[in-house]
């Protein structure tokens, strides 16, 4: 298949976000996750649990002594930090950062085997056990990591040391695993190395690399189970063999190719998919393919959140079925969401549908900054969309579920992940092929970029996502054919386009997948309008979903809405959203961080004589009072007092 | 205080229950659940895991070799056997059942240490280690269990073998255990033990009986927690250390006179409010009355499903916090049910208040008989109020809830909890003082017994819980002054009274806490009829229950109804009751084992151009049909095929 039909990235080097709305999110990723998780590496974060993940490299290293401390999969925290650190030094260099960073690899380097491994629980706790436990011991998942910060060093530095290095481990692990004779016949427990293989074949375009990749990817879930034939060696019983999903836990109960739902861990599956799309683009499998795009039917249309979370059930922090969408009880981590962004661009990349987009956007607007504080000092792993605090504090099948977001301890999934993607989020504003940029996202940025060969400077301004009106400005540096595609989101029902001051109608001849082409000849100071119209929209889930029978959401642009108890008092759920509801918009800069609040009319249920020690009684008609209706942001939750949250809200 | 204010139950030799809705159920258990249990406890049931039980007793007796098998607390489930065992024969004599019992009880004997000590657990395995985990070890749980059983045997044969030996483990518990130096200050770690010893206490009136049962209720919670430093002296932490209720999960966080809410494991709670209860009527404590009579508010009041079900949350089987009562993760486990009944009816003998009643009546008629099937080989531990097979499935916070009863294996704790409870139905009937005799429950009996010192049949008939129609005749030897009380149900609004066809005006004169004084001279013949009009009725629950909020149930007299996708087809959550419902009954006979069935108009959403792959879209107005609803009553759900259950229905 012709891999030229498919679109590819714009480098991170090439676009500068300014952006109002994220700024201060990557600004917070630069100036205080980044520097506090480097101090939590290091063990220096006064009153902090420990990471060891330093200290287990320096006693692999042999600089000094010590047992490996942390869990198995420790290792992978320097490695995120190391590519968080990576995407920000493209748009924000600082030597001190680069030479800390530099001083971390050598420190990596100098731990790393004579054969390329290079995973500090098993150079501390003795190698001949090495690959004995893929399962569940995290070797390829650190490993995927380390590539995946290696190769994000190597684009932001053009330095190669770590690079080099994984490459070494890269190799070894071809020599342990794949299809010849006397390998082994293993895949990767969590997922994250297919998709860092693909993107090192992207640097390297060497065939090893990628065949690497859609080996474990075609691997998986082949008979006899792999899983299981090592939890038999090793005497052991499979992890999971007591719940519904058993090795689907891992999506390897059967070949990926048969798979046709999004099952087990959310946030292995969404990391397995993407590296599945990034074969799909770098082989075009066909098979694969649909495989993946009946898996992202299943998942986007049928066990996500209206806020982009994935993952319904606690338990296994997984999947349960279709329209199993719990409010108060749902996990929805936090890694999952940025892993559905990453399955959503290979997506794009593929076949350019606005479908894909949408996602990205809802995801990265909602349940993933919904993840972290407006101060960048605390995070959410779950988000939920409906919160009682008394209920995480005493119902045990919530107390996953935190009305408050925690500081950063223990497993430090979430905040580094965050802070790779927000650091990292030019990727996701533009693809392109010769010819055509697809603008995706408008998030604010100037580019320079070659489009039909010559360079052309991008300047998109946006009050995104507070109002709807977005500048593009197109300066090719000389004449330019080519067509600018912008993606009309799914929440819009009316826009205007503008080129240069004249009314583009937006005919079938122009509008495809979601997007409106605008072809033709580019010159300097060319300038694309858009309107979005941006009125709050009231909406409904399938009745199948019965957490949300007989409730609305309400969003406006890609922000979804919710109700907080600070602002519209206890008991949310006696609050209906009536018919013919109205609302008003109003941008505060000075509430949380600076939002778009909305207010509407609302009714609340009225005491109708109800007395606090009378649980049941005769049935009358229900009466209700007017109330007004405060919205804030779902993302901004949490951010003032600890209360009642909800975003699904009863109507008439 | 003076005792003779409190009622007492009237002996169950003196009640003989005829009534077609009961007679079924201990039918069931007479010929079905004790035969099948005496088969399980030998380990003679194929296909089953083996109990071990009886064969622990074997091996502690020394007739056979062996080590110790099943759970710690497997001599309970002889002990039940054989209190069910003794209720039947109360009002069913079989010579083959009681020399069976006879043959059990040698055995038990057999195996009783020296010093009185008996259990099976300590006996094989060494009894240097008795009463050192007194917290989870169920040594004086089964220690209640056989002393219950013990006190039923007596009551029903007369014969005290049991009996002294139960009083010997007693004596010996009573050393080892109690405020005097050099004893330890436990107290069970599983309730039963206290009303247990005051059954005894009734019988034998030593005082040491009551003082010790009084010491139990009294110690429990006083710090430092014994249970803490148990676990301090065993070198271990503490089972429940890291949940929300931590020693309250044993009702032993704090003293019991400063506890004032339902917490914690709900069977072990019910029992130890039974046993403060118990102390409450033989003691007049006044401090530990208000103690029951907050518990009991904050439980019935905030703590309780419609059904007679108490326990939120599968996680310690336990109780959450105030008006959480979701209907598709609860517990509302049988034996909670069950346990309820035993405070309710406690509760009553002290203050004959009708509430107490409702809600024996409520669970016994609901909540309780829902855990058997109606051909009496299934059984529900868990109790749902909604249910969505494929949930119970693939959610693992549902895991426990099941959409069919399950044979009777594992933990047998809820059948022979069943067996013993309708089998000894006739307790909860009547309780009277020196002239007044309360009618608590309408079911079918002949009684003789005592009013004022002259002997009273009562022939009570009725065809309850389908119609509210009670003749009861009174026929005394001869001329009687007193007072017959008659509950007016919680549930009834309007109704009628005779006696000898003579209206009685239900003035405030006769009426008292829900019970209807009929007072005067009583002969022969003497014919009290009572109508209790039994429409349909619609309830609603608190509006700070999330899960009920726009939600109606339905009841008919105490009988709580269902919607199942039998009758109703699935995904029940479209479905809604108008505001101007009206329901038809009929009783039909070949149905459930004959049932009041209802009819009501309902309303189904329509589809609304709703595809199966559309998740969430803009809100418009969900639109419905007209569609016939079937009720059935809740108890006899999921005895057909297999489907979608709910007892909460949204309404307009």
């Amino acid at each position: 298949m012709n891999e030229e039909k498919y679109t590819k990235t714009v480098p991170m080097n090439q676009i500068s976000i300014k952006d109002t709305f994220w700024s201060c999110y990557r600004e917070l990723a630069r100036t205080k996750i980044i520097p506090y998780q480097w101090e939590a590496l290091n063990d220096r974060v006064p009153g902090a649990e420990p990471s060891h993940c330093i200290n287990n490299f320096k006693i692999a290293a042999g600089l000094k002594e010590g047992k490996f401390e942390g869990f198995v999969f420790q290792d992978s925290d320097l490695a995120k930090w190391i590519e968080a650190a990576a995407f920000s030094l493209v748009w924000y260099p600082e030597s001190t950062l680069e030479q800390t960073v530099d001083e971390a690899i050598d420190l990596i380097v100098s731990a790393q085997q004579e054969d390329g491994y290079l995973d500090t629980y098993y150079i501390i706790n003795g190698l001949e056990d090495r690959w004995t436990n893929v399962t569940n011991n995290h070797e390829m998942y650190c490993a995927g990591h380390m590539l995946e910060a290696a190769v994000a060093y190597y684009h932001a530095t053009g330095k190669r040391k770590l690079l080099d290095a994984t490459i070494r481990f890269v190799d070894h692990i071809d020599q342990v695993f794949g299809p010849e004779e006397g390998k082994k016949k293993g895949y990767p427990g969590h997922e994250v190395l297919e998709m860092a293989l693909m993107k090192l074949y992207e640097i390297t375009k060497e065939e090893k690399h990628r065949k690497l990749a859609k080996y474990f990817i075609d691997q998986r879930g082949q008979s006899p189970l792999y899983f299981d034939e090592e939890a038999k060696a090793n005497n052991t019983d499979p992890h999971w063999k007591d719940s519904y999903f058993k090795l689907q836990y891992y999506q390897a109960g059967l070949p990926v190719r048969e798979q046709d739902k999004a099952e087990g861990h959310a946030v292995r599956a969404v990391y397995l998919y993407s590296g599945m799309a990034d074969v799909v683009r770098e082989t075009g499998d066909d098979g694969l393919y649909q495989s993946c795009q009946r898996i992202w039917d299943n998942m986007v249309h049928k066990r996500m959140y209206i806020t982009g979370s994935i993952g319904s059930s606690s338990y296994g922090e997984s999947f349960t079925f279709d329209y199993d969408l719990p409010n108060d009880t749902v996990y929805g981590e936090t890694c999952a969401s940025i892993g559905l962004v990453f399955f959503a661009h290979r997506m794009l990349q593929i076949s350019p549908k606005s479908e894909y987009a949408d996602v990205m956007e809802k995801a990265l607007y909602n349940g993933i900054i919904s993840g972290i504080s407006l101060d960048g000092t605390k995070f959410f792993y779950v988000n939920p969309l409906e919160v009682l605090p008394e209920a995480c504090e005493k119902d045990q099948l919530r107390r996953h579920v935190k009305p408050e977001r925690q500081k950063w301890f223990g497993c430090a999934c979430c905040p580094p992940n965050l802070a790779r993607t927000v650091t990292s989020l030019s990727n996701y504003i533009y693809t392109k092929n010769e010819d055509t940029l697809f603008l995706h996202l408008y998030i604010g940025n100037e580019s320079k970029l070659e489009l039909n060969g010559i360079e052309t400077t991008i300047n998109m301004t946006s009050n995104y996502p507070w109002d709807g009106d977005i500048s593009v400005e197109v300066s090719p540096v000389e004449a330019m054919e080519g067509s600018l595609a912008f993606r009309i989101p799914g929440w819009c029902r009316k826009y205007t386009v503008w080129k240069n001051d004249v009314p583009i109608v937006p005919d079938e001849n122009i509008l495809k997948d979601g997007y409106l082409y605008i072809q033709g000849k580019w010159e300097a100071g060319d300038l694309i309008k858009l309107h979005f119209e941006m009125p709050v929209q009231v909406i409904s889930s399938n009745p199948r979903v019965r957490s949300n029978i007989g409730k609305v959401a309400v969003m406006r642009g890609p922000i979804v809405y919710c109700l907080e108890q600070e602002d519209n008092g206890a008991q949310l759920q006696q609050i209906r959203l009536p018919k013919d509801s109205q609302f008003t918009c109003h941008y505060e800069k000075d509430l949380l961080g600076g939002i778009v609040k909305l207010s509407s009319n609302g009714m609340i249920l009225d005491n109708n004589g109800w007395e606090d020690n009378t649980l049941y009684r005769f049935y009358t008609e229900d009466t209700f009072t007017a109330k007004e209706l405060t919205w804030i942001p779902y993302y901004a939750w949490a951010n003032r007092t600890c209360g009642e949250m909800s975003v699904w809200i009863r109507t008439e």
